[in-house]
């Protein structure tokens, strides 16, 4: 089925697997006239390259883009935008221990009971490296966003049980940290936490959040396409997130009424809130305020300890995962969850604009 | 734009305002020859009905279900099954108060903001009513769901900070007591909670768990359409949700590898986990376990306590909500998170029949 | 699956069975503001209405539409608009004839091939009392193109072998005659065509035609969601179409490129073209000139006359089919390729609005 | 717009302009386990390669096909598909004439309208070199459908007013001349025909037939998304193409029920019909016969003689196209027809799997 498609008016489809010659996306329903180069590209895909750090793995991959259509004259022309990413470090090896049996936490197990059977090399298509296109269509939405003032702010909130609190926050070093973390000094704690965890040949998850600014009310669809609704299916769908929050999230569940709702008020002829426990969004339409996700990160599955499993042909067996792995994929999916989010508020924005008469009015008359 | 449908095979439109003259929903793609009859339906509005206990609004709606199509001879034809509630509680009053101010926590600012003006009556599309559509047509999902040996159980995990120990689970006494908890200790607890928010006019939130057993493995798609995602969505779409977590959610974020990952064995000729951190979902695709979804639901907007806020005309004046409001919606909204899930289920479980070349080749030769 | 549903943005789901309780539409996506009463929806509804000449079906309807949601205070609000008509003549009556047997021309023998069994009752999801919904639907739509200087005109243009040459157009005289005709002359000339036919016991198709005039150049998706393809998915899919054709259609294959070809001139300042062979659409877009597409329309396959056929068990019979049944349903089926013409060039302005990133830029900065 | 995809469960989405890098198409949804190589795909492509015969353009593009994903140890593996076709032969020239004025019969100016500006390369997206993304996934399409036992026959039934009669079919010759015609005499009518276009600098246009049998009775959905409805818009979606006709198509409009009418009779336990007006498809559904399509291609645009049109800036001109153009796209767009037929076809089988109920507990019990 065609769950490789994302989006309404502003529509990504990904393709492309860990081991085979390429990946990439197909955007269509780019606005046109957008100034786009490959070089807007290649900064996202920069963040989520790996072998930047030992956190990362030792994979060498230049992860160059190649923008194979969609623009003349260094502009979008509204016809899809096909990026390409070639993948270099192939290296053959073998494959036979992980082509048998199933690892722990990876989807080995479920694509063999899906499909009857899987390319095994390196996860296939539910290897991070699935996240390419994302991020590549992420680059060109957050480029459109960027022109309507819209800015988004992405960074690991925690690291295991490391977590930056919020008058701690320096939003200015989170590029300076090989963990992208807003804080030099819990990035420092949270770094040492790694050491023990691949001391003990353990790996850690973490928890990322997104803020994104400048987002005028009235985005999003009331019922089923709520704005909450539809960033919790992006992120959701990134491969090792587990859990989404907006705003106080599960914290809500435990507030009253009174303390929970933000109070409206009114300055210079504008309507803001006191507070913003809602996280931008009321009603599944944003208010105005900064909007604000979170999304929790399961621990990286591949871990070089021993564990018990089971072959293809339902045998007990144990594995141990050796080979490039990162201890913590957290910092690298800063920059997914940042496309994932640029994406869906790029296309609720597309989507809104026929919301009222009068709108269709002003542009067709 | 077209927010009020859901699903791609199995396909559900809601319709309906809290103070209009009916609610509804159309369900298209409910597979033919399903015996359906309106009290299948009846048994899920009624566990949403209001006025059933002192922690509900004691607004008197019946809330009968009447199927207007699809149906022929006691079962389903395949074609669609339209289902209409009645309002019948559309008491006549003075709405002069809500209509020019924006009541904190509640849709109102985004609805104008969004439109330009709205229903101001009960909040109209905003309201909790919207999920009467929901609920029926989840019904009609759990009943397919049921022929193939899939069940959900929901209850309230939560309210406030009186949380149900995995350890002391009674889920017969669910449907028993009026907060919908597995537990009548918990239950008499949160009950006293409740009290207290009640006597400071002000109101509660909580956690909704559903669990979902005998969905068999592979069900699911691997990217945008992961299993986990979609119900993400289905459940963030609800009013009051603001957090959602699959299996251990955030606190896998906290959690090690070597912990957090489910251990495959074999049994019998069959393959099982000795754990379930993942919430039964790997890669967006079940794994043969029970599928584990939580919501936190913020406490109820509407309070009598007296609250800062805007006129639409932008003036700062302040609210007190009078009128019938439930003190904590979560224990109504048990059976939405379940009509939810089961939509989900359904359409993915549909979805899934065209994975495998051989499935095809079964079915046309 | 959801085959009852139209439109990207503009979107309806329509149900209702010939003898159901009642038949309906859901519009979802229609923008608020628009001033939008039941007597909007009626006039398009009384187009279709039976009963009205010897040459439609005595069938006693009234086919009163009831909106039932998302109106307030005479505007929509940007919710579903839903609609509903009730089935009032459903007289009990014997139809063990076509239970069992299959009507030739009908869809009897392929719902039970698709479905295993069927609502033999009038032909149940396939009669043509399934297009109410989208005649109601396309009320609305009309009222908005109306607002934007968008116009539909929709005649019979042959029934039979009675063509009306375009030199004798009078399109004043469509609503004066009950075959819907741009001409007095040539409607008198198809009834008498009819007569015959009905003395017959037979039964005859036609042609139906559309003009559009008001849209303005640039609208429409080049590739799969042309304005063309578009169009000719929404009119093939009512009942008994067999054929479209956008401008010249078929005779533009006999023709040569110098002829074909729309040459363009420039006056006042604005482009024009000589001619409009192409039917208002250039490469799926529009080009700013009418957009004509034209219906090839079936015989009514319910005929007095005894055919032979097979019982639903495989035994060889014959069946005359006596009844409430048209000699002709084109004149009828006006209203409705006016209706499925009108939504989808609605919809299609709506996605249209995101084309430009200038154009978002002008409408949220 | 998202206008680039087409497909419910097997999707695809296609990309790429005239004088881009490359073309390329990305099939999402096709089922695991079907065995594919580039050679399966190219054996379509080359069908429609330019520089065959002198009816084609001399443009030199060998339009080699490179599937970059999806495929392992030569089978599909459920996930995306993607194909990617370089273009060769983008000689540097001289646009200027075409920059800056609109071609009569060709986007030029509805995408200027659309857009504001163009890729003028060759058309761009709008020209026929779009279609490769739509033959190559086509080719996957087929494949399926050959493993259901379902074939397509496709050919070009006229070229201008040369029609080959059924009665003088020859299917066996299809390939056999340039044309594509079931006729080696009617072919070289038509050939004589082409040679008098090209020597008066003209084009010509012609009807395409596709035939596709062994689709089982059942598949198609009964309201918007008929088989029928499905087929038009596929087909219309082709850049030339202005009408389409299913079964007797225009003709039925002008017959009579009693004629129109097919008659059902049964034999060795099997449902037929004695004739088949109907072209295979009653009420949107299939009925087990052969499904007959028939699309009108206009003559090609391009033609070297002078024909008046204007500047983008609005200046009356004329201009003459050389260059390297088809007098006829007919014979090059059969394999373009008959691929959209197939994934149509492929999709709605895919979509028809869940109709009942008995299909899903057959399939999961």
């Amino acid at each position: 089925m065609a769950g490789s498609t994302y989006g309404t008016l502003f529509r990504i489809t990904t393709w492309g697997e860990s081991h085979g010659s390429a990946l990439g996306v197909v955007i269509d329903g780019c606005p046109a006239g957008l100034p786009l180069s490959e070089s807007d590209v290649q900064s996202f895909l920069d963040r989520r390259k790996p072998g930047c750090s030992k956190y990362s793995t030792p994979r060498q991959e230049t992860d160059k883009a190649e923008i194979l259509s969609g623009i003349f004259e260094g502009k979008t022309t509204g016809t899809p935008i096909s990026i390409l990413v070639k993948n270099l470090d192939q290296r053959s090896r073998d494959y036979g221990r992980i082509k048998n049996c199933y690892r722990p936490g990876h989807a080995d197990f479920t694509f063999d009971a899906k499909y009857g059977f899987r390319d095994y090399r390196g996860g296939g298509r539910s290897s991070g490296r699935e996240t390419i296109g994302r991020v590549a269509a992420g680059a060109v939405a957050a480029k459109i966003l960027c022109r309507l003032g819209i800015r988004l702010t992405t960074y690991t909130r925690s690291i295991g049980d490391i977590t930056v609190p919020e008058n701690c926050f320096d939003l200015s070093c989170i590029g300076d940290n090989a963990l992208c973390m807003p804080s030099v000094s819990y990035a420092e704690k949270a770094a040492s936490y790694l050491e023990d965890c691949m001391r003990n040949h353990d790996s850690a998850g973490g928890i990322i959040e997104c803020r994104i600014d400048g987002i005028p009310a009235g985005i999003g669809e009331p019922v089923f396409d709520k704005l909450d609704a539809s960033l919790s299916k992006a992120i959701m769908s990134i491969g090792a997130v587990k859990g989404v929050e907006i705003g106080d999230g599960f914290l809500a569940a435990k507030s009253s009424g009174s303390t929970n709702n933000d109070s409206f008020y009114s300055k210079d002829g504008c309507i803001h809130k006191k507070t913003n426990h809602s996280g931008g969004i009321l009603g599944g339409i944003s208010d105005g305020q900064a909007i604000l996700v979170r999304a929790a990160v399961k621990p990286t599955p591949s871990i070089a300890r021993e564990q018990e499993t089971v072959t293809a042909d339902g045998e007990n067996t144990s594995i141990s995962i050796t080979g490039r792995h990162d201890p913590v994929i957290v910092p690298r999916a800063v920059v997914v969850v940042e496309a994932m989010a640029a994406l869906t508020i790029a296309d609720m924005l597309m989507v809104n604009m026929s919301s009222r008469l009068s709108s269709l009015e002003t542009f067709y008359l």
